[in-house]
């Protein structure tokens, strides 16, 4: 997977992890020329942006950006305030409620900001890694939401404005994780690059025990894939 | 005007300009206590950022928080791009077609971060000094704009899952500029604290010239009202 898709452009939302890498993987293989967006919004788990830089490089992305976001002035998640990340939570806890890690608006501010730069760029779609099986607590998550994304969309920008739509793409919003692995790996994604962790160790080893950790290692072990994550566990053995 | 109102929570954007200090005036009237928000993205006319934290002040706002957002990554307009801001066009050229000045997505993205915000407080209100009238290029200033971020905030905040809406008002949407500094006069706002100019000196004054000098000039003419407006060619001579 190198040089540069030929077609038209499309933004990418990329955030490091193994989702978004998918879906930049299906928006090359769409045949656009790629994108790239991501955001340093104060997340605990900063360690992402580096890994999102590596995987669009890996990718052959026609271009990447980091949009700086404070959303730490705005709080509201233990991804972006002073409130400890969950570890070790049932299955129960995951599938009921809305996660302390949900992050107020973030999708929507997100595609928003896709939105402008897809404006700029002239392309006509926006690929994001939403998923609404593993994230079912996150309400922007949710496919009547990304639909009323498209439409505000629609109404909100010149393209819209001149008669031309710009589409909201979410190729893995229905697929569970070991859908999404198996995808990735026939499409040739190098989920070595990627970190789900919301909680990483300073050199970027994964907490293996958050949300994020749980489903990631889950979703390996269901498709039947080795899981190439570095977990610290792991390394400290 | 001081003094913290009581009631319920409202989030009032606030661009330090003098549509938005009115409708944090309105926020006041209908009895909020009022939460400003306001972006630091890169515009360069960031002198108005002092003068939004000047009319919160004046106003008695319950608090006032600045947001960084990097939108000169994504670039496409005079007012965060290395493009010049237009001077002295004519009437024709401001009602016609979208402005230079327009910035792609940017009332989406003030708008997804301020349902952020409300969904944190508990705020079932947010405030925009949104135009149709004056800025009737700007697609994103439009009724049936509003509208549709509203139908999407609530489909994914929160708020919205709880079947609890967050109406997004936009008091002066349909106003014309004389009739805005009619009602912020008869409200006490302070309008020379506010500032319009999308090209002001490095001390803040007015450059007199650019279509938001224009437009609040000969609102002030039209209302009636002396115009407290600091222009640079005033302080010249």
């Amino acid at each position: 997977m190198s040089g540069l898709s030929a077609g038209s452009p499309a933004v990418v939302l990329l955030s490091g992890g193994l989702d978004s890498a998918t879906v930049l993987a299906v928006a090359r293989r769409d045949g656009h020329s790629c994108h790239c967006l991501a955001f340093d919004y104060g997340q605990r788990h900063r360690h992402e942006l580096a890994c999102a830089r590596r995987v669009a490089s890996a990718q052959g992305a026609a271009s990447f950006r980091v949009v700086t976001l404070g959303l730490r002035e705005i709080g509201g998640s233990a991804l972006t305030a002073d409130i400890d990340v969950p570890k070790d939570r049932s299955d129960h806890d995951l599938s009921t409620g809305i996660p302390i890690t949900y992050v107020p608006a973030r999708n929507l501010t997100f595609l928003a900001i896709a939105s402008g730069l897809a404006e700029v760029l002239g392309a006509r779609a926006i690929y994001a890694g939403v998923n609404a099986v593993d994230y079912s607590g996150y309400p922007d998550c949710r496919p009547e939401f990304i639909a009323s994304v498209e439409r505000t969309i629609a109404l909100g920008t010149r393209a819209g404005v001149e008669g031309e739509s710009i589409e909201v793409r979410t190729p893995i919003i229905r697929m569970t994780k070991p859908e999404i692995i198996r995808l990735g790996v026939s499409l040739g994604v190098d989920y070595g690059l990627t970190s789900s962790c919301y909680d990483p160790t300073e050199s970027g080893l994964a907490c293996g025990h958050c949300d994020s950790c749980q489903i990631r290692r889950r979703g390996f072990a269901e498709a039947g894939v080795a899981d190439p994550t570095r977990y610290a566990e792991d390394v400290r053995r």
